[in-house]
């Protein structure tokens, strides 16, 4: 059988682009999903690399008639295992189809789903325009930035995937290829299917095309840490500064000995030594008029607010290095790491979380060092690895940590997904009801369940 | 069975609150739908005007248990006849159901559906706050707007309805009350059921209350006429505009033969008389700093694009004056209309379309007067009366403006909605497997085909 379905893969897609020898489909197995949770893949699986939807579509055609399970695979750089082969199947790597057209008059990309997010921030570069969210590692696929609805730590200004998808061009699990949206800026036309499978996690069809929103660039930014005696300081300034009518592009909160731990790991120095608890703040402005504008109305606000002395970053070199330790946080963290937790809270309540958080450390004698998106209520919170702790233990915290934040009105992921390692989780957060609908909702996309047939659910 | 259903609904929200008697129940058979186009209501309808989520479910319970269609009615404000009663049912009005509370740390206003969009400006002005939007009539309801997804001119910087959604409040049509979302600005937690909800037009659920992102006070804003003697010039400009880094609040294109005629039927003069294309800008901007910035910008592209002298308005009274001649054109054009149209384009595409419209005007011997908003492409062309004209020349003109407009990318509606006058061209814009998905999903949420059932679908 298995070999069957390799010889009419290499029909579809031809001889070269279908990999079945186990040492060659290794590298297609997993993902950035911490190795102490992540499930087990099965290595008995079929990569195949097609090159354009029609070729998606028969590979799906195909899959439906002999009942073989697809994961669609994108740069695999996920946190929740949505692309791992837990079954054998046939995994769908969208690589080959990576081109980028960008239409200036538009202000629009047309990029196909196996472009990573580098080619786009590079595409719109050289068009003269920006494609200004930064929704995590650079080398993640547009189709899984746009199944996960990935976010990052831009969003405040310019909003998640979700808030610069314009159309999809998508292979329904069927093998149809649809089209929902296109160029257009607005449309109202029947149900909005585009947003019902942006965060759908490769559970609804196969993204194979993507028109993306870029926007002009921004003529000048700064990058200003805020250090704070206080974490309740760090954090409650934050409404504070968008209510003087600062919008940020990235309002970061990081504690002084996890940033200066990464630093060093990287040989560079943390540029604020002078208190715990720190805000990075992105300020990216159309003109330097206005830049400065915002830049004085901030450091009004830090003055009059129990911070201590700003460090203000302006030189390109300087905001990259403190970008860089930010950026580095998870991958310098990973090797002692049992789970990267990614709750959502309102962002006021992001100090309540935190103080739970603390309260936790101090009852079980764990360290769990903590990092996020404060200006948008998203905390990653990180499960070290403990001598002599089991694995029981671990769900315990998390039981805890996933309790508070939805006490607090939040929710248990704000933007690494469901994926595979929180489906239990899932009836936690949406009652019975909703469930249902979305499981009927995976049954009339995917009658014979053949698209990532264990993700999300329960 | 009519006398019992009454009984029953008083029974759920008390007498004073269900309307039966036929001059009582009037005011709640139309929308703005132009008449021409509109359809025939039943006057054969009961309105029930529900105070809470759970009157809303019992209603609906009592309504699938008999069959008996109900009609979700906001502030009646939509142009596509979404909540007409077109066959015996009742009236489920919001009306009740207005409370706003303003949460200041979270910049979100919790709103029930009833609440109207003038309601929901001054709670966020009181709070210190602002709801960018302006979609349309500010007696339109919140449920209506999230329902219909409404857009308005207002959509370049701050996005269309969706854009500000957090959270819902829903009844399903079998009385569940569910909610989705909430105050948190992240969530990746299942399929996005909200997302799917905002914008169909009253067919999945009754909206019962939202959770609303609001935005800072803007510091400062001007608006200005720029005259152009040539369209092409008129429109060439709007992405140069966005590629400068400018990124305005609105960018409407307004002929001025019918500014002129509207300011002189509201007792006002229109401020630019020098050419007949003109385009309004509206910057609005965190700092008189970033305000003179890109007004300075805006200007030399003037300069060196082909337009005439500007007309920049900075105090409230000129700017207010400019808005309400624009917002007036639909209401000064109504008596003498047959329909207005609702087509969106990429944005580089609008001069085709218009060439387009043009063209028809001189083929036909017709006037159609077109304003819209240039910066997302979204153009309303008006069908006016015309003596002799019949209902198959209105159709054979909208025919060939639709293929237009889908020739180029774009599409039939929007911000408007299919509602009940666009169903029949739901099938120009849609594959056919697309819309079977949606049906499915319908018949998911309201397997009893119970709330606006001859609604969205052919």
């Amino acid at each position: 059988m298995r070999e069957k379905i390799v010889r009419e893969l290499e029909s579809i897609v031809g001889a070269e682009w279908v990999v079945s020898a186990e040492e060659a489909v290794e590298g297609y197995l997993y993902d950035e999903t911490p190795i102490p949770v992540r499930p087990e893949a099965s290595s008995d699986v079929i990569v195949v690399k097609p090159g354009s939807a029609e070729e998606v579509s028969r590979i799906l055609v195909l899959a439906n008639k002999h009942g073989v399970p697809v994961f669609p695979r994108g740069g695999g750089t996920g946190l929740a295992g949505a692309c791992i082969p837990t079954v054998s199947g046939i995994i769908l790597s969208l690589e080959r189809m990576n081109k980028i057209i960008v239409d200036v008059d538009n202000l629009m990309a047309e990029a196909e789903a196996g472009a990573t997010l580098r080619d786009l921030i590079d595409a719109a570069d050289k068009a003269g325009l920006s494609f200004p969210l930064h929704p995590g590692d650079e080398g993640a696929q547009i189709g899984g930035l746009i199944a996960c609805n990935a976010g990052g730590a831009r969003a405040i200004k310019t909003g998640v995937m979700r808030s610069c998808i314009k159309g999809l061009e998508l292979v329904l699990p069927t093998g149809e290829i649809i089209r929902l949206g296109g160029k257009v800026l607005k449309n109202n036309v029947g149900y909005d299917l585009m947003h019902l499978v942006i965060g759908s996690e490769g559970t609804l069809g196969i993204i194979t095309r993507a028109w993306i929103r870029l926007q002009p660039r921004s003529a000048a930014s700064a990058t200003i840490v805020i250090p704070f005696e206080r974490r309740e300081d760090a954090l409650k300034i934050v409404p504070e500064i968008f209510r003087r009518g600062i919008i940020p592009l990235a309002v970061e909160y990081v504690e002084r000995v996890l940033v200066e731990r990464v630093g060093s790991n990287l040989g560079l120095k943390w540029p604020c030594t002078s208190a715990e608890y720190q805000l990075i703040v992105i300020l990216s402005e159309n003109s330097e008029d206005a830049l400065l504008g915002a830049l004085e109305s901030l450091l009004e606000l830090c003055n009059s607010s129990g911070a201590l002395e700003p460090v203000v970053a302006e030189t390109r070199k300087e905001q990259d290095e403190i970008l860089r330790i930010r950026s580095e946080i998870y991958s310098i963290l990973k090797p002692d790491m049992v789970d990267i937790l990614d709750v959502s809270v309102p962002p006021a309540s992001l100090i309540d979380l935190i103080r739970t958080v603390n309260e936790l450390e101090i009852r079980y004698r764990v360290y769990m060092p903590v990092y996020g998106h404060a200006g948008d209520g998203n905390l990653h919170i990180h499960l070290m690895k403990w001598d002599g702790w089991t694995k029981e233990k671990y769900d315990e915290l998390r039981d805890a940590i996933y309790a508070k934040a939805i006490e607090l009105g939040g929710t248990i992921t704000g933007e690494h997904g469901i994926g595979f390692i929180r489906r239990k989780y899932l009836e936690r957060v949406l009652d019975r009801r909703t469930i249902e609908l979305m499981r009927a909702i995976k049954r009339i996309f995917d009658p014979n369940n053949i698209i990532n047939p264990d993700k999300v659910f329960p």
